[in-house]
């Protein structure tokens, strides 16, 4: 139990950050737009949760103009990959722990 | 996805809350010293956590003297399975859809 708990990630543990990271995971990479919209979130938190995320250094953001308007696209680095995995190996250990 | 996310339980977010929820959802009852050695946390930190479970109604304390010694035990209420249940399945969810 002490040991799967160890190996969950504080920077993923609010529902927002754990959307985020695993529509990234299956997704190549998704825009602002589509995340604000599959997620549910205002612009606001998911402004501030990206931002937080790439910080860290685990996911990159891309931003570009298609035509006049701004673009914002984000997809997973390696180490975003490496660090969520090992997250949910610990929700998933937990949660087998439990059954 | 977005469905997954919006049935994550805010109260349960943090590892050490899913800690104490899980612990208690397998063992009947356990005792303030218990809890804080399995899951390796500090008093201040349980302490905080197990007030803020209680408040929500999802864990229950009892509080007695075992000789001259204060003795501290926690134990999950009916609603703090229903919820905690619902968190899990909604973590479950999450990670299956990433696979």
């Amino acid at each position: 139990m002490q040991n799967s708990i160890q190996h969950i990630n504080k920077a993923f543990e609010s529902k927002v950050r754990l959307g985020i990271m695993s529509t990234l995971m299956v997704n190549e990479k998704a825009d602002f737009n589509s995340l604000k919209e599959w997620l549910g979130l205002t612009d606001g938190n998911l402004s501030s949760h990206v931002k937080g995320l790439e910080e860290m250094g685990y996911i990159d953001v891309q931003k570009q103009f298609v035509g006049r308007k701004p673009y914002t696209s984000y997809h997973i680095t390696d180490a975003g990959k490496i660090a969520f995995t090992e997250h949910i190996n610990a929700l998933e250990a937990l949660i087998k722990s439990m059954t």
